[in-house]
């Protein structure tokens, strides 16, 4: 089968088709809803949610969904994303290109693993799903066999820095009412936890979640797919992204690089001195 | 004076310096508070204030802020930001990169007349405090005298397919209300209104604001710097980015160009047939 | 093993460490090379080898490199690439963000399929190098067989629009008389053509080379990194792009989206009109 | 006049028109020429300046063209485009992506002198034709009246490192005997020269050009326009960008930020720990 564009409009599919939003003259229809209805009535996690996944989240749910954004918002410039960003802002580009800069580089492996984590977690519950006889932690365990057999690392856990990241203990303390008030299940909660405690059984070690791990928990029980994840993360990390750009524009310093010029941070390691044949 | 961060650097400066977050082991420290205190009890737009200006808006200026990000979030795929992480997420690059692809282009002329408006009432502002003998009807109409000789277009007013675009008079009855409680002072509201009714009577047609006339003057209300504002609109806009490039994604099209292969589309307007003389 | 960039600098590494330049007071040194005997000695393909594998490569080589480059260089409008830079230039950003723009979407699937080829040839070559007594048409059949079972297509065939692509004749009638020169081996020249060939007779239908394909046999033949590949792709294309951004900026359009505001070319097909539950 | 691309489009243009390239099926036409009669013909310098300038230059132009892109296709890693693209090499984004990201900071501060320069000395050209009573040291020191006036800084003169760059002399030593050869006019190297000159006399210290400087007089020389300069230079430090992303992806280190976790390279000067009121 083609996965071609021109084949598909070949065969009556309209080019650009959306169930998003219809745009007419002085109309413009979100999902359905008149945006005017929508603006000053929905919360950015709501209306991220609605655009998102089709329709209007609790004010609860949206709620832990933002406590997820703010809980991502910035990490210093040391993270890759911020500095990128503040150094393009010393660059002489438009600040929105300075924000695209942070942007670009929250890949698969700088706040990607939210979605690793989320993909492990749904197909979890899948397996789980399929077969009531098994428990939770045995089917965590059977994952975790595959996993370890395969060579593969759980995403969602460890941190460079933190081993006690309180952004983590702060977010389980937020959801955990929503369990209580049957706003979310818990089951992802209950799973994300099942699998880092059976992992420090294994190493016999402590292991630590991240924040990457307790955002895919998190974002699994309000129904967000795994796909998604590192678009929230953008708008999530954007918010300091734009305040650090827009502090560095500030100081009006030009062309800076990430480090200072000393001998000790940048170190040349090719052929010594040599000169073209001639 | 240098402006050179080399120079900086040398006289003592540190390299990487920030006033807005502190990152310890387990510790995030964002404008002085521990992050913990901030998720679950700051809202999106709150957090955004506090990392962008440095103090923690009230809950109503905060959901004015959001507000305006709401009314801009999506403009449908005929808008070239929208259709551009579309296209990138036909491509094969990293979702973050689509979402970067489409803030990249919001640059001065595609929402960024919010910017330039912001700039033209702050200055404004400036010039009638400085003379408090004059009104503010005086005031603007110096200024439109001063763009009318240079030839500058007023920005934030005209839109290439609105004319009673729905989500202005939703803003406005938003921010009224804030007005009177005394959350914010309105000055900027009604510049705005005065350079919008002035211009129509010069032009002797309708005028209408568009959005980014009424963000700038609700984003000067909150106090927010100008140059701030292609910022804010990356993370407005960046909503609907998310989910253009989401709902695209998830159609597995491979390579969508613009639109379709149709000669009435694309016209080559270059020399005829030719040869590399040999 | 950590790899973990704070770990390497914790036992010793350069925070930044490079083979490729030094830069120093006065002194810009390039693989060992100062940069004034190669300003004018080198051409664009010689430097762009130089840089990324560590020699110079011979001429005739160079050149081969740039056939590749320059038959990469322009595929229209139509191209994602080129009309995402096109609408970036008329939306206000630095036209290097417009560059960066119509580069940002060459990824896996538009011009990835090189990448992919390569990485087939280099263990395809493998394989072969392994077990002599295996002549190339069984090592390349066997490649095909499991393939198949895995479902995988092969990179480097066929074209959305072309079927008897102009450029790849051209490429291969130029890498000829290298081989017989003894400045390339062929071999992955000749491996292309088998894997095209079986597959055809697998398939029992005309299979033809597209140009990533005939990229990927080439680079090959010149030693270049199957990782590179996109890269390479990026300066291809890159020159076409940046015609293109620069011919729409002279068009002075503002906010140019995909395709013109017709009903056939946008469709919306969410929710019917709905209101928000007060 | 309406600037809308709606407009244009309503009044008969097509939507995308375009005099650079022709793409039908089993045909790429490139201002005129079949691609597959410059493959292997042109080199990249030549492709490049056919398609951004709609002709074929000769072999020496195309060769001065290049000799400026080899000149600044790196400057190593304290360089903000090749240290964001390096960061980006470690985050797990596409490569195009980390080649995009490096290009995106190459704004009107990180190499944008070029198209400053050109202006200057285009319109310096237009000054002096349209009066040839004076000579060209009287139009130059009328410039710099006026610039003077006005606060402004000349632009391609001085380096953060370079007081002597190497590039410059090798630069100019090439371009000289095309002048005399009568391929160029060498007009626009005099008027550099001229500036940098009579600044010199002006400010009463040594005034050196930088690379920005000279390759904008180079570039002017061989009919450029100041507008492309920044996407031509984009595919100069593309070359640099490419390579170093490149190397940092094999080095396999995970989310490198810009410098090594020290006390005396990122500062925090933000409020002290304080709470949210409650």
């Amino acid at each position: 089968m083609s996965r071609s564009a021109l084949d598909a409009y070949a065969n009556g599919a309209a080019w650009w088709d959306t169930a998003i939003s219809d745009i007419k003259k002085n109309e413009i229809i979100i999902r359905g809803y008149p945006i005017e209805e929508l603006i000053g009535t929905l919360s950015y996690g709501q209306m991220l949610y609605l655009l998102l996944c089709g329709e209007v989240p609790s004010v609860k749910k949206a709620r832990l969904l933002e406590s997820v954004l703010v809980a991502g918002a910035d990490h210093g410039p040391r993270a890759p994303s911020i500095a990128a960003a503040r150094m393009a802002a010393t660059c002489g580009i438009s600040f929105n290109s300075c924000v695209a800069t942070g942007i670009n580089v929250l890949g698969d492996i700088h706040g990607g693993a939210a979605e690793k984590a989320m993909q492990l977690f749904y197909q979890t519950k899948l397996l789980a799903d399929a077969d009531p006889s098994r428990d939770l932690a045995q089917v965590v365990a059977e994952q975790l066999d595959q996993m370890e057999k395969q060579g593969e690392k759980l995403p969602g856990l460890g941190h460079q820095l933190h081993d006690a990241d309180p952004r983590i203990s702060r977010l389980y303390a937020l959801a955990r009412p929503l369990v209580e008030e049957g706003e979310i299940s818990g089951i992802y909660l209950q799973m994300a936890e099942q699998f880092r405690h059976q992992l420090e059984l294994r190493k016999k070690r402590k292991m630590t979640m991240n924040v990457d791990g307790a955002a895919a928990a998190i974002q699994c029980e309000l129904g967000i797919p795994a796909e998604a994840a590192k678009g929230i993360f953008a708008l999530s990390r954007g918010m300091g992204i734009v305040a650090h750009a827009y502090e560095e524009l500030q100081n009006r310093v030009l062309i800076k690089g990430p480090c200072p010029n000393r001998e000790d941070l940048v170190r040349y390691s090719g052929p010594a001195l040599r000169h073209l044949e001639t």
